[in-house]
């Protein structure tokens, strides 16, 4: 897929988060690939994942591409970034309109909820009225689920991949675990974008440890059988984990990532509705649940129970070592399950 | 079991490391339960895993008891206290003679045979000859694994707990990601006791992560029906988080667990030796090797891998919800499973 270049949606007014506080001025950065049909019937709206952006070409490699689920000679497929994240729509290191300078730590917290509100401008903004197939891996699902929620009647099908529908207890302690590394890096704090690189490196080496689990570092991170510990040199896993730190300071600001943890923890689509397991009962969309065996984030058991919560869907497993990356990775087998599961819905 | 004081034993002399340095002096620390028997045949030696210390019957609840497994009436039970730690043993917090003040940074590598290099001379100070059985759970399991592999004949049986015979690469990773905490935390470095505890308290829970898992943070740490995420209050993990990493920054120190991570990270029976399998192959003692089935540090299929790879030795897998940690939790079927290895043994 060619390279397709980043639009913004500038909304004109003040957006009014879900914590009651507003944002006087709001951009989305977005991507399309693909025309939207007369029908306007064969959206597919992508939701990205924590540090991801609105390039779902670039990030999901082979996905978007003739025959594949994203089709863009078939479908209308948008992808906008998140609030909070650092890819051009609104967060921690844009422009305060108010003081003239980056909100830093002052940018207001914000909720899955309140990305889907702004997502919904965009989609009006874009003409859509109803959305083919609405799909989510990660926080990306979390977005999905979220707006279907709220918005049932909008979303025609949805496909969720290794997600869950409240923040466990699990990813919460993950994400505090994250949150105290870089809270722990003195300069956090410091008026400026790098401020804390160093306890963002530790938080995304910590997040790709969760991301990865054991069969993905045993699998791919083995030494040169030549190793010897005692000669000073690195474990490759070591110098894995520092690189893999440093590679996300030179594209993230610890300000953003605060946000987008602190917006993961607030997730729960049951929320002044009676909980999740009403919401999910209520869901009557064809849903497509996509486990991965490995995946120690959101655990296979955990997926079939969020499949089974729901009236009209299907599980699908995908058997891989690459843990919560494998959605990643195994393109070939999503675009497989994906296609059959669109194949079987009626337009 | 009434607890028991700490007794100290002083090794007269320099101790050489196997990184070719030398220790000025070497302190032991170590706990004993139970008589050593006329024949000298009756002793039981525990491997102390991580940040834990020589209390065994503290630290290893219901295990040090009549008719369990450590039953002080029929065995003499020796646990020692490892080389790089902070409770009595020679460790970065400890004195050193050359300068009158304490290593801190300076503290030599210390690898996992040096422990047990060490304890063996603890173990000839006790005047024991023979160990009926070596027990070691994660980290304790490496010093057995060790001891085996360097003095086969020493050892009558051992039991290995949650635990591996090479540093893999994902517990390199998990090592470094938390050594990365504590270098992040400026105050790491400096000379005193406390430095780097933000750092320490990040890695004790990441480390914490990791023994617990999935299941044993969202069984355990689920919020009150009625915790919004919108009102400013924490998650129930969160708070367990911190508290957790506040109470390691109380008990222990950075120096000294930068040490035992780097300690961690040499382990490999194989090193010089011929490779891990070929010294696995050759440990003819009976073996009981346990796994739990979510560990996620230790992966079930890796211990049974372990168990295969040796001649002698039985699986079991402890059903339980507490990842790694259920070695410390589930005494109730070790103990069961582990009087049963020793009735089968011959003293």
């Amino acid at each position: 897929m060619e390279s397709k270049p980043i639009e913004i949606f500038k909304y004109g007014k003040p957006f009014e988060l879900e914590s009651g506080k507003t944002l006087p001025c709001l951009d989305i950065a977005y991507h399309t690939y693909g025309q939207l049909n007369e029908n306007k019937d064969n959206c597919i709206w992508v939701c990205h994942a924590l540090t991801a952006n609105s390039d779902v070409a670039d990030w999901w490699p082979h996905t978007v591409e003739k025959d594949a689920f994203l089709d863009p000679d078939k479908y209308f497929i948008v992808c906008a970034n998140i609030l909070g994240s650092c890819y051009g729509t609104t967060g921690p290191t844009s422009e305060n309109p108010e003081t003239g300078s980056p909100y830093y730590s002052d940018f207001p917290l914000v909720t899955i909820r309140d990305v889907v509100k702004a997502h919904r401008l965009l989609a009006n903004h874009l003409g859509i009225e109803k959305i083919f197939s609405l799909i989510g891996a990660s926080v990306g699902g979390f977005q999905a689920l979220e707006w279907a929620a709220t918005y049932p009647e909008e979303i025609g099908s949805m496909v969720l991949i290794a997600t869950e529908a409240e923040a466990s207890p699990w990813a919460v302690a993950i994400d505090e675990t994250q949150r105290m590394a870089i809270f722990s890096d003195s300069t956090y704090g410091e008026r400026r974008r790098d401020a804390g690189a160093a306890g963002l490196a530790t938080a995304r080496a910590l997040g790709l440890l969760t991301y990865r689990g054991p069969y993905g570092y045993n699998n791919t991170q083995k030494n040169h059988p030549d190793f010897n510990a005692l000669e000073g040199t690195h474990h490759r896993a070591q110098t894995y984990q520092r690189y893999q730190g440093e590679k996300l300071v030179k594209r993230f600001d610890a300000y953003s990532y605060v946000s987008i943890l602190n917006m993961f923890d607030t997730h729960n689509i049951g929320r002044d509705r009676g909980g999740v397991e009403k919401v999910l009962s209520e869901m009557r969309m064809p849903v497509l649940v996509v486990g991965i065996t490995t995946d120690i984030i959101f655990t296979p058991d955990y997926m079939k129970w969020l499949a089974d919560s729901m009236p009209n869907s299907d599980y699908r497993e995908i058997d891989s070592p690459f843990g919560h990356d494998g959605f990643l990775v195994e393109h070939e087998i999503l675009n497989k399950i994906i296609k059959e599961f669109f194949s079987n819905l009626k337009r």
